[in-house]
């Protein structure tokens, strides 16, 4: 939908490229267009852009040369994982590079007295708990995408999954890092104990969308793999029981592993796709995981079934046995590209609220959609608040995609305004950058910045990305306008 | 045993009066010097200083219209909560004032659905989980100081506890925060929710000693009152296999509530002061808690005490009551005041180190006490690695300040050395400046500095304190040579 500006003089490109062929091999420069289509989007992919190169190093090194380059030349660096993310924070900048991190894919060293493992940025998410399994642990945060998604873009957006409930999101799940600073100088971010003198910049470093620093070596915390882990699902004939059962299982002072909401369009394309055994005609369904010891387990389970049941459930099923949990979860797993199969386009979005505004949200949501005479479906992280309603529409028409982002935009207002936030877990990115005024106050953008300023004062490492950028350069007030012209959907 | 330096224009005091005058009560301005003594120190009284003035105001509208003179007059301002701290943190600036936070002690509101507290700084730590009590709920970090504490205090220093193992330090109990900038502009920072966007600014606030924001108000999570909890207290006839003890018990899965372990001095100390059941004659004691549902409890301290018998334990007791509980965690929240009796002062360490350092770490440190002559007692969250060791010595004897000093110093260098860190929860303060650079590197200390110059760029808000400025102001520059200045027993 944008034609890359190579409005980049020449010269920086060819000074570059010499620079970057002095240390890297030639098959970890891309510099053929056709060659870049693959890097120019993220999966939100109403936003594209062609960079001035894309980069592929194979060590730590490289990546602090490229850096180095990249500060002399005054070239703005975007680094990427695989490029799974949903808010369009790895898109490429038309005057910079792409860093792509794929292949630093190594798992250094898992601890399992300490129950850590050591990996490289470029690791997929899923393959840190296939290699820990063999100790009996595992990774607990699990992104819908953990087969093909990356622990570095884990990093980048802070993602969550459908375990965060009771295991928390990366943020809590991660020791330390080993980042590159845009300037390349190596930083120690974090340590093994649960504190640490000086200020804490591993947290902020953690969904910070690659605006800080280069991630080069994460540590992360492994988890004992549960005794015992069983899924109840329960179908309802309204959203409002279903709301009304989740407050009632937190309230009742259970944190399960899981616990999601679907609705009825989500149900039918899941069930439609993958054949989970959903009920095909509820309104809504939960999916409620609990793990531990098989007496914890067993007692959860009791006390859940019979919430359900008081709170007017219509079918219950609880998993009997590893597979069927496994199918239970893939229906709610997959639920993205089966709704994806119901219209040529999907935009996915990602507030949060507080738990009581569940079904006022929900009304909101369904009454916004026939003003804008779109369909859509909505999959949920109930427990904490973490709404994903996907919008069907076809970007092959400019009317519906002005419609699905101003749909979108207003779900996201909406979520402001009932005490909730912009982004739960799939970060900022460009996508919501126009709505970063809504969620914080001037002040509070400024203190943003300042913090941007801190790591990197030339604003080099994916700029244009995250925070909106009030004040400090020029250069960058144009943002706004651009995002706006994107949102006008020309493409 | 540090004149105040009075050095500060006699008409800077004089318009800083006139101006405070005009907004605050007569009350709430401490001018004469022997009123200030109170406030010349926090519980580490090896380093003390005389402020300008001392000023306890008792709105968050008063804390701003404060910070604004402050800043129209460049003076420094140390904020203070009830002064319990051990690393010099909230001593005066001898030419700021102390920001006093004891009268904003209100408790504004408990959601026993949402499980959080609102709570003002100057509220203590204890009278939290006791207003909470009656929702059936409490606030877990419990630094052995509770009852005195202030929750803006445990902000200031990421204050930890005997629970901090399995429930976590404030950093991980903390929702959000309402601050005032060094400008008095509010900002809110973290949310309800599990991730907001935009840099994490929360987590970095926690524990950065009142250098980056004023906190006007906090929001706490509360957890439910376990069903049951209770202790397993086992004798050992060396250090050594109460340091197995501990791993065995990590090693099988178990996170208890507490893991304490105490030396021999730091057993017959205690034991003396509160007549808590200890057995005196033992090499080590470890105080193992566990809470949970009855069925957790009970399965838990079946493993426990199997894993503490092949440990070798000589004498093993599980507390049968509440009652019995509470006397055996009274001595070790005594154990401070406890080897207190036993010379004329004592120097409490806090480095962290891995678990399986413990029986090396506490073998140099008896032998560093043989050289320099001093004893020292341990007391230690055996958990988390969490070293508290205790020197003996009196401070009317310059030299052994001196000693005292260097083996402290000696311990926290030892602490980095085999892999752990300077400070696990009292903080940098003013005490462990010099030993920053033995745990951070030069890029490290200035991305610290870089972050101090984003919220406070003139350096007003407690200069001096937590991270050594290396370039940024001249003035600073002196800060090391005053530091080792009061190192040299000054006093």
């Amino acid at each position: 939908m944008h034609t890359p500006s190579n409005s980049a003089p020449a010269q920086v490109r060819a000074q570059l490229l010499q620079k970057l062929s002095e240390v890297l091999p030639a098959d970890a420069i891309i510099d053929e267009t056709e060659a870049q289509r693959p890097f120019e989007c993220d999966a939100l992919t109403l936003y594209r852009e062609l960079p001035l190169l894309v980069v592929l190093p194979s060590s730590v090194e490289q990546v602090q040369q490229i850096l180095q380059i990249c500060q002399a030349l005054s070239v703005p660096v975007v680094p990427r994982g695989s490029g799974t993310g949903l808010c369009a924070g790895s898109m490429p900048h038309p005057e910079g590079i792409v860093l792509g991190l794929s292949k630093l894919n190594r798992i250094i060293e898992i601890d399992a007295l300490a129950c850590t493992a050591r990996v490289q940025p470029g690791v997929s998410n899923l393959s840190i708990s296939q290699a820990a399994k063999a100790f009996g642990l595992y990774y607990a945060p699990d992104p819908s995408s953990q087969i093909a998604c990356s622990i570095g873009g884990n990093i980048a957006e802070n993602s969550g999954g459908v375990h965060c409930l009771k295991y928390g999101l990366t943020v809590h799940n991660v020791l330390s890092l080993e980042v590159l600073s845009v300037t390349g100088e190596p930083m120690t971010l974090g340590g093994q104990g649960l504190d640490s003198p000086g200020f804490d910049l591993l947290a902020p470093l953690i969904g910070s969308e690659g605006l800080l620093a280069v991630v080069t070596e994460i540590t992360v915390k492994l988890l004992p793999i549960p005794e015992l882990a069983r899924v109840i699902m329960a179908g309802f004939d309204s959203v409002d029981n279903a709301g009304n059962a989740v407050s009632d299982i937190i309230g009742a002072g259970i944190i399960p592993a899981g616990l999601e909401l679907m609705d009825a369009l989500a149900i039918q394309a899941a069930e439609d796709f993958v054949h989970a055994g959903y009920p095909r005609d509820a309104a809504a369904l939960l999916l409620c995981e609990v793990d531990g010891t098989v007496e914890e387990v067993e007692t959860h389970i009791a006390r859940v079934n019979q919430l359900f049941e008081a709170a007017g459930a219509t079918t219950i099923r609880v998993s009997q046995s590893e597979t069927e949990r496994e199918l239970l979860w893939r229906g709610r797993k997959s639920a993205f590209p089966a709704v994806g199969r119901l219209a040529p386009d999907y935009y996915c979005m990602d507030g949060t609220i507080p738990r009581g505004q569940v079904a006022y949200v929900l009304g909101e949501i369904a009454r916004l959609g026939a003003e804008y005479g779109l369909r859509v479906a909505n999959v949920f992280h109930a427990g904490d608040g973490n709404l994903h309603p996907l919008i069907l529409f076809d970007a092959g028409d400019p009317n519906d995609i002005r419609k699905a982002e101003e749909f979108g935009a207003k779900i996201l207002e909406l979520s402001v305004a009932v005490g909730g936030c912009i982004t739960g877990e799939h970060g900022v990115g460009l996508e919501k950058l126009g709505q970063m005024p809504s969620q914080f106050s001037e002040q509070e953008l400024l203190q943003f910045e300042e913090i941007k300023a801190a790591f990197d004062p030339q604003l080099m490492l994916n700029p244009g990305k995250g925070i909106p950028i009030l004040k400090r350069c020029q250069e960058y007030r144009a943002l706004p306008a651009r995002h706006g012209h994107m949102h006008g959907g020309e493409s």
